[in-house]
């Protein structure tokens, strides 16, 4: 009783502390604060330019592989999201009890995708979605860490054959990161079997898998020595269990590894991680098909956190110079990781009324950071922001009339056209802007030209200029801005 | 105190409730109500290659007209909407306070796009958003009106000569509805200043101007009798005054409009008014130049409910038989309407800490209406939800692995290109597969075209079928997949 009344007065108190901060002086007008909210940011015109270009790559990759789209609403009903994402749920954003149902803005793109699938009974698709997605996460905006950012996912469901659409989904990510020309990459493949079963001959109480699993998953960024500590000393786990884990996450490899670990004496009396290590060589033998092995290596150390793992799982990491951050003493959560994914084959089942399963696989792209980095290199490019073809200028007065006749007649040719809004321009701050804006054509008109019924088209690049007669105009720009 | 108690008790009731109906059965398991929240929807596959192509036409308008595009999060600081949307604000959706910034979801992106010039100081651009915003509005879904939907603005911000920019996004709404084919349709235009002045001589008082125009802004769904008898009865205007109101807002014109209420003795008294029917002769002449005057009409009538517009207002109205609801005693908002907009000079200076000022003016397309016309349409049709040039199948069995490569070999051609995901799939079911889902080519491996080097390439409109040597196949399937 008291606690709740407390709890009243505390969120009074940083509310009213609050509001304080955001008057501003005495003059009574309020000040606002000229900010976007903590974690998130705004894209200019060069940054979209860069995020269309990143899109266009990531989803001609997905349509290369057949997928069909998706999209769902950007909040759920609070329940939806409730006991999928263990430690984590901490982070979601919840909307206002304004009366009505409880909502929850979306996490990922995974739970809502599971979430469509058993309410629409489909036990079979292939699909895409792109959209953005929200954690109350402590933001390091600097290497693209935000509260609100975009989640690239590519999931194909249904009861198939084992392994190939794993392989198709690491296919995918190979082929994308290629693509993206973002330098050299490895993607890091294990599976929660061979880690459950790890974890169960090495000698870790069953209700330990998962925070033992997490702890793993820090290997990224903590020495083993750190890492074992904090399972002995703070999670309880034997000394002698953690060296056996310490052993077995050590190890990397191919389908080499796979075989070797089937004939290791401990792990094969696991069923489980038999059963892991027998689709991991399968997954390796299609992955040879899908030459991509170059870049795959199974890795113990792999763990993931999320919950609703049930098979292979999977991560990429860029592994040049660059991609590491600074050690600028921040925490950094897998560095250079910019894609991930698995197997997740009891999610649907959870939605579903009768507990239905689909067995899905699947990979997010990190596409925030791949911004961050596609970024720093257009910083030192020129990056057209518009794709404006022409711009219709005058050389002498009293001609806006002509200008926007024009301008229209380009327009109904399907033609990027602009005229400035002035009525007056002078043509020298006219042919400038199309410098500055990589506009590569120039259609003048004078009196002169009127009276010839010709525009002067200037290439912008060359400043050469000829004159076209006003009824081939159209033909002379398609014509010359294929060349461009 | 008292207040404060009850108040958490309220909610602990309502939430036990609301947790009480979505406890199932006796059996322990959480039954899920498995939907999407009031007033949003999914999008499925189909839904979505009809938006892609409904985007496609309206971006490539925004580039004609050398638009750059900007984003900005879902949500703000809740302050940056406070005191923009009049009444309206009660339908802000708000996050809840998890500690840390007060936020709302977007309620349009004109607030959103003015905050962003204020704080990154612009003072000209011409740009294009497309993104969803929120409204806790009561959903009418079968008429496209939900609580999250997607805006598509164009707005042209800067200090330019009267009336060009204007004249330019009228243009706009003109090209994107003809190419879109949604029938016939008429695009109202009025300005702020006209309306204002015309209350004013009307005897209309200072500060019921805004209530009055609100209950103008009715006379899209509601007859002048029941206009006029809001205004007097609920609104306290004299009878005398609604009355020269009514003379006003009947009538309807072009150019020729604008002259007569010029030389209005009543109308000529405001300066305001005056300014205005300046003005809208001038875009009337521009209007002209763009060839758009066909569809434009100025209307008294036309009020447009946000506060924020200071000049030039314009709504497109869909007015074939089709395009207005069937009369089910539902309320319906600006039947038919699927376009508005105007001048705001105003909003960036309230964001602005010197209150400098940048004028806009912008349109916002209302696709949830066009997506809803545009489904119907598509309903009949056969639309293609993926892209998939060529299947991969096999006559034989065993033959997974070659099917397999045979799939990368096309991928890394930069063909989209899938096979089904089983080890021996049936040869008719893999062709029925491309039948259904119009999969053009059909790529087709036996043993005996494994032996001989070649491909059997088989059409699926026509059932015909090649031999193609395995060299030549992925220029083969290029030059088929141009003529298909």
């Amino acid at each position: 009783m008291y606690a709740l009344v407390f709890l009243v007065f505390q969120t009074e108190v940083s509310e009213l502390l609050e509001q304080k901060a955001q008057l501003g002086g005495d003059d009574g007008k309020q000040q606002f604060v000229l900010k976007t909210p903590k974690g998130t940011r705004d894209f200019n015109p060069k940054q979209m330019a860069v995020r269309e270009k990143v899109f266009n790559t990531i989803v001609g990759c997905f349509k290369r592989h057949g997928a069909e789209t998706i999209d769902t609403p950007v909040f759920e009903l609070k329940e939806t999201l409730t006991g999928k994402y263990g430690e984590d749920s901490k982070l979601i954003y919840d909307l206002a009890d304004q009366g009505g149902e409880l909502l929850s803005l979306r996490y990922d793109l995974t739970v809502p995708f599971a979430r469509y699938l058993a309410m629409n009974k489909i036990t079979n698709i292939k699909r895409y979605h792109i959209a953005k997605v929200y954690r109350r996460d402590n933001p390091a905006m600097t290497r693209g860490r935000y509260r609100e950012f975009y989640q690239c996912d590519f999931d194909i469901a249904g009861q198939y054959d084992a392994m190939i659409p794993d392989a198709e989904c690491l296919r995918i990510v190979h082929e994308i990161l290629s693509e993206l020309d973002l330098g050299d990459f490895l993607i890091k493949v294990n599976d929660r079997r061979i880690l459950d079963g790890m974890f169960a001959v090495c000698g870790v109480p069953d209700d330990k898998f998962r925070i033992i699993c997490s702890t793993v998953d820090k290997l990224d960024k903590m020495c083993w020595e750190d890492v074992k500590m904090e399972m002995v000393k703070e999670k309880g786990l034997s000394e002698e269990a953690a060296n056996q884990i310490g052993q077995y996450v050590s190890m990397q490899g191919g389908m080499d590894l796979a075989e070797r670990l089937l004939q290791d004496p401990k792990m094969s009396q696991s069923k489980q991680a038999c059963a892991g290590l027998s689709d991991m060589k399968q997954l390796f033998s299609y992955l040879k098909l899908f030459q991509v092995t170059d870049k795959v290596v199974f890795d113990l150390s792999l763990a993931r956190g999320l919950d609703y793992y049930t098979g292979v799982i999977y991560e990429a990491v860029l592994t040049q110079a660059g991609a590491t951050p600074a050690p600028d003493g921040e925490e950094s959560p897998s560095v250079g990781s910019v894609a991930g994914g698995g197997r997740y084959d009891g999610l649907v089942g959870m939605f579903d009324p009768k507990g239905r399963t689909v067995p899905c696989v699947g990979v997010s792209i990190g596409i925030e950071r791949i911004f961050s980095i596609m970024e720093k290199k257009a910083e030192a490019e020129k990056v057209r922001t518009t794709e404006i073809q022409v711009m219709v200028v005058s050389a002498q007065k009293n001609l806006l009339e002509e200008r926007l006749k024009l301008v229209t007649e380009l327009w109904n040719a399907g033609i990027k056209a602009e005229a400035m809004y002035k009525k007056d321009p002078k043509l020298l701050s006219q042919l400038q802007h199309c410098e500055e804006s990589g506009i590569p054509l120039v259609a003048i008109l004078g009196e002169q030209e009127l009276k010839d019924g010709v525009v002067k088209l200037r290439t912008t690049a060359t400043r050469e200029e000829v004159d076209v007669s006003r009824v081939d105009l159209v033909e002379e720009i398609k014509k010359m801005t294929l060349v461009v």
